[in-house]
């Protein structure tokens, strides 16, 4: 990791070396404003998530603009932040491994730890290990709001679950976690609006159950960049979970509005930085930055605040950029939109911090590949 | 990277955390003979390919059955391969930022250093860093055999700049890179072999064209797992670059053979291993590999030696398996072959080698994120 700096502070940003990861600060620093004026404004509370960036700096940050902690999807992304200082971290997710059990009960000896379950069984395999480790650990119940992938149905599978949580000596019920991840990057604004009305009603009617039990829900938590608004004003969550709104991506920004725009509620702060390395062809340039400079599984990068060239395709080391008024020159930087911020970042080891054409920091991913 | 170490040396297979790269070791050992006795047996050189593995441990191995050396890609990643014994490393890729030809002429104080080029001014660049650091480097002219990425035309336009090269005090020129990446996936046998016969033949013309003035081609480069018995028995490719048959993929796996068998030279090697962590629903199961586990470039991952189920689809941090039988249970792990084995490896920090049920070796992935 440390031969694969790609500038010291102070460097212009010109001589930055390629691939890498550029973060415009002014514009991320901006984006985490905005995301904390929203949320601090509702009054709602602003769990970040850390699976986007992977920071403990950009972690920190968030709190001190007002995040009461973060959310972790892994134990070993999680053992990251704590690591890094933060004090406060849910893993929004399931831990089902039995060593990662125990590192999630030793780590709530140095932090605030939640955890999300679905599994009556897995419930009393983290009971035993905050026993163990003389560590309280909060528990919430996962539910599945439309994203099909962990949780119980809402409703009354949950209340099971949070009875048996509020009885376990070593646990805390805390309240739900109700995140719709297949809402987030629907492009259609109805439609959109509509996957998460059906989640708040499905929420509700949970809280509302579990409340019938004196089962409070404490945190009913959710919503990403995509669709904090209506998770922020259902009167239901109280808990956001945004990630990706640091950064944004190319995906993220082809989502719309109401009035039809394209969502600009944020900047794009993080870009893939990248050479031209070869222009033999009058139609095209080829470039440094290809499958293992970025995650395709929402679309090839996308050239920022260029339409006279595009980038059209990726293999392993090298991408392809139409050129077609043959503009490009070979040496040149391009500044890439990633398709998809999240496992984008997890590739690389640092990000290169910029501010007026120089870097001002170099802060190291150290969630990167933790996927443990 | 060492708080995420999945196993230990003697850990039983079924104890080795997840998500992370299993390898098979009696596989792989298999698929290293299986090329080496071919290429040895043609009377070829093999320089085998490191951007597929990144590990000097797979890299001295191949050397050990023969490989004269490796490629790389990038000039970092060659670092990582001379950090870890390697001593004879061809860039077959253009190196255009001023600091990395600096770093390619320090490398080749160190080790035989080859690298390709396909623009004039380049050849210049690196001769004066070879004579700077006062250390020969060897030069390959770039030809494009339909690959479509970097390199010059074939025929006449390769002849300025091998005469460049000849004529530079600090570079040796060692003959043509002409590797042919577009044809490697290739499903149908004889459109793959019809893309490398173009090739074959441009490559012959190229060589003659040099020899006519009087620069011979030492080396003449090329070919991949998908099409290394083509070049092999060209008669004008002398050196193969062979680097996915190490672990093969699915995709390779799709690729078929003259007589409409799939390709099966080489065995998987090579497994995301994975546990269910999600089983609420009856006819399908979340398991914790996700996008940030491998790289869907080339489709999503192939659950190992099982029809009964399959992985169809992946976010961040999940995979969802199709179980309509309801077969898996929680905590059931899974061995997935990447759809795409290279930028999938690069993601990791281990391999975990095991063989007869333990974890026999583990070898880290020193050139992973070596994207410089």
């Amino acid at each position: 990791m440390s031969t694969n700096v790609p500038a010291l502070v102070g460097t212009p940003v010109e001589d930055v070396l390629t691939p890498c990861l550029l973060v415009d600060l002014d514009a991320y620093e901006r984006n985490v404003e905005r995301m904390a004026n929203y949320i601090n404004g509702q009054g709602l509370r602003h769990r970040a998530h850390a699976k986007t960036h992977k920071s403990p700096n950009i972690a920190l940050d968030q709190i001190a603009h007002g995040a009461v902690g973060v959310c972790c999807q892994k134990v070993s992304e999680a053992e990251a932040m704590v690591n890094g200082g933060v004090r406060d971290v849910l893993v929004s997710n399931q831990v089902i491994q039995p060593a990662m059990i125990d590192r999630l009960a030793a780590l709530a000896r140095q932090a605030r730890v939640l955890v999300c379950v679905d599994d009556m069984d897995n419930i009393d395999q983290i009971n035993a290990a905050a026993l163990r480790y003389k560590a309280p650990i909060e528990v919430l119940v996962e539910v599945d709001v439309g994203a099909g992938r962990c949780g119980v149905a809402p409703g009354e599978a949950a209340v099971p679950l949070a009875k048996r949580i509020a009885a376990s000596e070593g646990l805390r019920f805390a309240g739900l976690q109700a995140y719709q991840g297949k809402a987030q990057h629907v492009h259609d604004f109805d439609e959109r609006k509509g996957r998460i009305d059906e989640a708040i009603a499905a929420v509700k009617h949970t809280v509302e159950l579990l409340e019938a039990e004196d089962l409070a829900c404490d945190i009913v938590a959710g919503a990403g960049t995509g669709t904090y608004t209506f998770e922020g004003e259902s009167g239901v969550y109280n808990e956001l979970q945004c990630g990706s709104y640091v950064f944004m991506d190319a995906d993220y920004q082809r989502i719309k509005m109401q009035d039809g725009r394209h969502i600009d509620d944020f900047e794009n702060s993080l870009f893939i930085y990248s050479t031209v390395m070869s222009k033999t062809k009058a139609d095209k340039a080829i470039c440094d930055a290809g499958l293992k400079a970025q995650s395709v599984d929402s679309g090839v990068a996308v050239v920022f605040g260029r339409d006279d060239i595009e980038y059209i395709g990726a293999s392993d080391e090298h991408g392809v950029i139409k050129d077609q008024d043959n503009v490009l020159r070979l040496g040149e930087k391009l500044k890439l939109v990633p398709g998809h911020c999240d496992p984008t970042v997890n590739i690389y080891d640092w990000y290169v911090g910029v501010r007026n054409g120089r870097v001002e920091c170099l802060w190291p991913i150290t969630g990167r590949g933790m996927c443990l």
